[in-house]
């Protein structure tokens, strides 16, 4: 696999916005860029490579300004964000951060947000790449609850590798180290209110700091490098290599709306007997009961290190059929392989079933593998 | 102004999709891409200098397939399509175009799609960029209106130019040369199901041509390069110098869900007093009676020519106070002046009224000016 996919520029405008954190991964040295909720958002610093050694040997920092917060207060809120996801939220407690899914009136995958939970009224959805703003108040036209919804002026960074938790003790004091997984502080950083959590999307011990105004981009941005420097900080950005190896999911690439929650294996975000109502019950109930057709596994490529991640959805044959495809693919330089995660007909997802991949370079044999390919070094999303 | 924005590249990958022209456009030499409704999307091609003197001498070709379809049918379709929209849609015919702004319950701007209207229970919205699928599942859920909503396998392709029309018959026999602005037909183009309306974002004469079944991308585009060729047409891009130029709005970039109609003047598409119901027409009705604060205006700025757009929202300042921001603004090297649409207070937009506009380069001299810049060659939006 050595076709180099052509790499063009990306063009700035005001349509698609800038990150109070622009100008310092400017000075940091992006060289590659993406979108993410209407937003710039850096792709790698050094290279995919790099970024990816430098993420689980020492620690890095990601602007993810992109993962927009849907807020949403009032009376009702409580009530309202319950409604938006399968996930009984009935146990979940101030300063505490969920994974859930929000899913629409078929069962279909809206995104995958973690929530926070700031007041027993005050809640924000941390968004995957998808409009949650405008869905939400279209749900909340006619639902009859008394809530407000609209996005805050809140950007995210991550903190993420063996060494965050360092560069969080250097930064806030010694305290921060008993920060349990999925839960957050309101705290300031740089003079800047923040909120801090041991969240993040790369399966290595990590945090999110959550600016609360972006006037401070470059201050805090600047702390955390300089708090960072001792411990090697590099400026990075979600990690196709690691996050394909954790078996971390992309909403819009491994699942979209036409996905529903247990073709993506993630049954344990569904708590579909509870009392309360939410969209998409009826649907869900359905579907557990008559079981799914595909379901998304892992698999290894054969061939020659993969040079880039695949820009396509590759189709996957069995024996003259199409029986699913590839949603993401890449080499990973630990593990020696290309890996990919992969949507399949049930009936060829056994482990070590060995399939066809039509890649962008021509065929090569697909492994079906067990997920993570690599451990996560912390414990599965709360 | 001559501050040279760095321009890194742009990522691939599967969240963000390949639009059917992709092989096309990058056999034809795209140069830079941005991002619409999650779709890959070429920004220019030779440059977005040379792409317009094309535009507005001769014929471009666009891959605009980020231009997402909202495909809305069933027996309570028109009913739902109308709720909505603020405009009055009781009189549109199958085949005819319509531009909407479609509002929140607040009067807040979701997008500004082109209705077309395919049956009498089937319509599309061909959308700016934004997720309206989500927005309208979500109304629907409790409208108690019996509609179904889904996004098609259609991707628009824009023919823009002065000879765009001599393109068409060359492709589509003498018949095209009489449909009308703002209607359409269904035909076949290179063996492909088409529609083909009279609409486009250039303000120049022009087509979209809409590809019903994405397998026929390669040969939509070529069959059309081949039938322009001897009107010397070249693969372009949405034009931003143009549009300026004409005062057409770019929905994220001009307006937000933060504007209300009347800010950005396009309270002719709002019909209030109609019998049907819509969403927001009860904020709207109450904005109409108090006014608005802010208005969009035309600017001319002072300064040499600006090497690229903006990336920013420049602030407009007034006897020291900020009365403003630039939303868009770029050089035109017809009119050898930089054009910018300004959001300010409406007691700063008198024209001839002159302004600081705060610049990545320093302070320059923004003075208001009639819109649109340069005359469009042809009607306005229907």
């Amino acid at each position: 696999m050595t076709t180099i996919e052509t790499q063009p520029k990306i063009s700035f405008g005001t349509r698609i916005h800038v990150s109070p954190f622009f100008n310092a991964t400017r000075r940091w040295g992006y060289k590659s860029y993406t979108t993410y909720n209407h937003m710039f958002m850096p792709a790698f610093f050094e290279s995919p490579e790099a970024d990816f050694w430098k993420l689980v040997n020492d620690v890095t920092l990601w602007d993810v300004a992109g993962e927009r917060q849907v807020e949403i207060t009032g009376p009702d809120a409580a009530r309202f964000v319950q409604y938006l996801t399968p996930r009984d939220l009935s146990a979940c407690k101030i300063g505490q951060c969920k994974y859930l899914l929000l899913t629409d009136n078929e069962g279909g995958i809206l995104n995958d947000p973690i929530l926070l939970k700031l007041g027993d009224d005050h809640f924000w959805l941390s968004l995957a790449d998808s409009d949650i703003l405008f869905w939400a108040r279209g749900v909340a036209i006619h639902a009859g609850m008394d809530v407000k919804i609209g996005e805050p002026d809140v950007s995210p960074l991550q903190i993420q590798g063996p060494k965050a938790t360092d560069v969080m003790v250097a930064l806030l004091g010694a305290g921060i180290a008993d920060l349990a997984y999925f839960r957050f502080i309101q705290t300031t950083l740089a003079g800047a209110p923040v909120i801090v959590s041991r969240t993040g999307w790369s399966g290595e011990r990590g945090y999110e700091v959550f600016l609360r105004d972006s006037n401070y981009g470059d201050a805090v941005w600047e702390t955390i490098m300089e708090a960072g420097e001792p411990f090697e900080i590099a400026p990075a950005a979600p990690n196709t290599i690691r996050r394909i190896e954790a078996g971390i999911l992309s909403y819009g690439a491994d699942m979209t709306i036409k996905n529903n929650p247990f073709e993506i294996n993630l049954e344990r975000l569904l708590d579909l007997d509870q009392d309360a109502d939410f969209i998409g019950k009826t649907s869900l109930k359905k579907i557990a009961a008559e079981g799914v057709r595909r379901r998304l596994v892992g698999l290894k490529l054969s061939g020659s290190p993969m040079i880039s991640a695949n820009i396509r959805r590759w189709p996957i044959i069995r024996d003259g059929e199409t029986v699913g495809n590839v949603t993401s693919a890449i080499y990973s330089p630990r593990m020696e392989a290309n890996l990919a995660l992969a949507i399949l007909s049930v009936d060829a997802t056994e482990l070590g079933q060995e399939l066809i991949v039509e890649t962008v370079d021509g065929p090569v044999t697909g492994t079906v593998s067990p997920l993570p390919f690599h451990q996560k070094m912390q414990t599965a999303q709360a």
